[in-house]
């Protein structure tokens, strides 16, 4: 049996965290697909297009599929025939949204498990925003996102 | 002497975890002023009036009255008399704001005393925002909400 | 209906932020049982006798009964027909520990309702612990226990 | 590949919280080693034979095997090829706990996962400890764990 | 060696926490820079010039000089040749963030020490936020804020 | 002036932990006491005299004076001059009671401030209790604590 499990998100932009979130979940899975959330009302600072093509080029692995989805995040987990979802925790309050949302999966779809997995220590500041945020007031995030991500920020800046 | 308490709240919409509190809150309190905070600014999904019309049908009690009001809450409790002011409490983060609000209320009205239940553990993941993103998404939300409640957002979803 | 709560706890000693709690407590019930817990194991540094002596010295209210109790907290509590238990809560390791005992004591006697309440921002850090642990390596415990506890208190530490 | 985790824990007793998570890690897992921790320090309520025996009773799974370790808990899951860690956490006190054991076994055993399951929410208050004081107390534990624990915590107290 | 600390914010109004925090940072450096983060994206209910203004007026001592900055904060500190950050802390959900905080800047600038002060426990509940909430409901906030904040408010008020 | 600080502890043993928090506080002020707190009730795994020797060998900067105390730790703060404690913090866990020590030194010594300093994330981990716990199951401990720690307690194992 192939044991297949989501890891969603936002990705905007893929961090190092992610990346070490992936390799982690790697280990315990056959299969990982790695899936964008698409939110219209949320745009943010990527397109979607850009996300998936970015999560493409730093994540080579035959084990990671990278997809996006709408909707239900359980549906699309049954569509795809996963058997768990993915999360990667840093802290406390990470946590206790993460739960709320589990609880609700579970209670959506109770044969998929949510299974919470730890970022590595150097990751624990890590995330999305405040990679963006540190990015665009001039501060370096070389070791944050992977090099490929970095360039691309790079050239939304020029751009502006 | 009757004991008068008011549960305030955006009750947008209503959730059975609310209902759970409003029967906790009625073994203590001879009357309970179940209370809708109307704000201008954020409008929400339903409009204030249907709120109120959904908690008159779901709630029939006579120890309970239906109300909404404006400005600060200690105001409005002094106003009706209220000598406490309930609150269900779910989750950690839960906790923060509302000590943070009750010190507050506290230092305006010293003898208003802000009282914490606990939610049952079924409702510990049921909030407003969540119930309105399941079911936005097509999930169910059956035993989360008064069916009430569940054929109006049906209705509101129906229409768009 | 006579409105019956229980304050239960070790008391050893009673401090004022105890003393807080039940004046807010007397604000929301007709009687207020404070009731020590009897721990045959765990000896403290009053006994048991000079707990309730402290506390009816320092509370004189006719609406506030002394009590002790042994086993289960909600047999206790249905054998005096209160209808509730009073818990001030400080700090959210506190209410973590009390969030667990209450979802607990709702198990094993569903209508008996625990009901939070928060201690004064003045109290945020008066334990019963803490104050034995200043005043044995000498520090001032004025302001934080009733003038009879500090009495008693400097008495135990002259005996020795 | 076989994927094998283990879920270690003192079992003093076997809570059905416990039987809640070994469920989740089984969907997850091919093998999940049930492994009591032996420590010669710290007594218990029922020897470490009993443990194991009431474990074998409760959990009849072939995909479940029943054992004992003393020392490292990663030692242990190299010697018996595991590749992850199953923890259930039910609230923050716990997670905080957890975390930091799961950074010391990382550091140890980089390749061994700890894998965080989120029991269900009618166990979020029952622990180990909690059952017995309960029990000892006199009050029911009927729910809470297996039948043939209850069983043998009555003969238990029979004996005394 | 001249000890110079950082104190970055929005002071939108400056409270009497925060004046707190000022009085305590002095304690242990030469000089603190109050410095007031313009922001161009968030306006907030004062211009900046006026926080400015309100700081000068409200903290007149020597030792304190205000400025305002713009970029990444460790950037300031370095212009300044400042050695520390000084940052208050009142509850949880603050040191998650500050934390968090505390270790991209560690990251950006090893050399810079985030130094975490603890508010009194009177001004545990004052932020601007909730200050500006309950003065615009119109409650009172003498006592939360120094007097010629209070004045500025109500002359805000009034023009609207 | 000289901006003398206390870092107070058990140091039983010294972790890498520490030594980083000492850094930090040599960076912040002009002398820093690592004060071992003699408590004649816990005897620990090394001797008082040893912490204070391995502290003198691990930590040989003429910033920093090392000493033990007995008593209240404000006693000692303002016998020997110091302006401010130094904390170091790891986790919530941690910060809760930190908070609540802070307050009640601060009651017992107003002008005596409290400092809370981040730990590096490489050691959110470290305690002397888990270094102490899996040193004695056999793990390594290498680079959580100075080499002339790791050395003693390989010596104290021997000889059991």
């Amino acid at each position: 049996m192939t044991r297949r499990a989501i890891y969603p998100g936002s990705f905007d932009p893929l961090t190092n965290g992610h990346l070490d979130i992936i390799e982690r979940g790697l280990k315990l899975f056959d299969e990982l697909i790695v899936a964008v959330l698409v939110n219209q009302e949320k745009k943010g600072l990527f397109p979607f297009d850009e996300r998936l093509t970015m999560l493409r080029e730093a994540i080579p692995s035959p084990q990671v599929r990278i997809d996006q989805f709408q909707g239900l995040l359980v549906d699309y987990a049954q569509k795809t025939q996963a058997t768990a979802i993915v999360r990667g925790i840093r802290a406390i309050s990470d946590y206790e949204y993460e739960l709320q949302m589990a609880l609700m999966n579970r209670r959506l779809a109770p044969h998929i498990e949510t299974v919470f997995l730890m970022a590595g220590e150097a990751y624990s500041y890590v995330s999305s925003r405040l990679v963006k945020e540190v990015f665009q007031l001039g501060g370096s995030i070389t070791g944050l996102v992977p090099p490929i991500v970095e360039e691309r920020m790079r050239q939304k800046l020029d751009k502006k």
